[in-house]
């Protein structure tokens, strides 16, 4: 069966972060009344496994092993069967 | 009143995506039975409006004018009341 997982890492509450900061201080200078902009990246997967649990052991190991940082992200991931 | 919008750009079905393409590529060193990543960027913007449809309509513009590139982008948005 085929998986698609759709996982966000996003920065821990706390940590900074300088592309948010960034993108704010350009949408001000545009004009617009914007107090925060928090950046967060989304993977979406198109994986191969024999069960939809097993499709989100797999997402879950590649979160740990490749896709976040445990120091600073925090990640969530939605499965669903590709169609 | 402060709302929420959360705006997330993908590039165009067709358009090649180089970070995907080498997180595809790890995922299957590693072993992983992956056969296509995509990369796409949320922006979580907190702003200011006078209703949810003006902080619509700001975001709009904020993404034809800054965060989405019209040749190669696509993005939706989601606005919420912030708590």
């Amino acid at each position: 069966m085929k998986y698609i997982a759709k996982v966000e890492v996003s920065l821990k509450p706390g940590h900074s972060d300088p592309e948010g900061e960034t993108t704010r201080a350009s949408l001000v200078e545009l004009n617009y009344p914007v107090e925060d902009v928090r950046v967060s990246k989304v993977y979406k997967i198109l994986l191969e496994a024999a069960s939809i649990e097993e499709a989100k052991r797999k997402v879950e190991e590649m979160c740990r092993r490749l896709l976040a940082n445990p120091v600073k992200d925090d990640y969530t991931i939605n499965i669903e069967e590709a169609e």
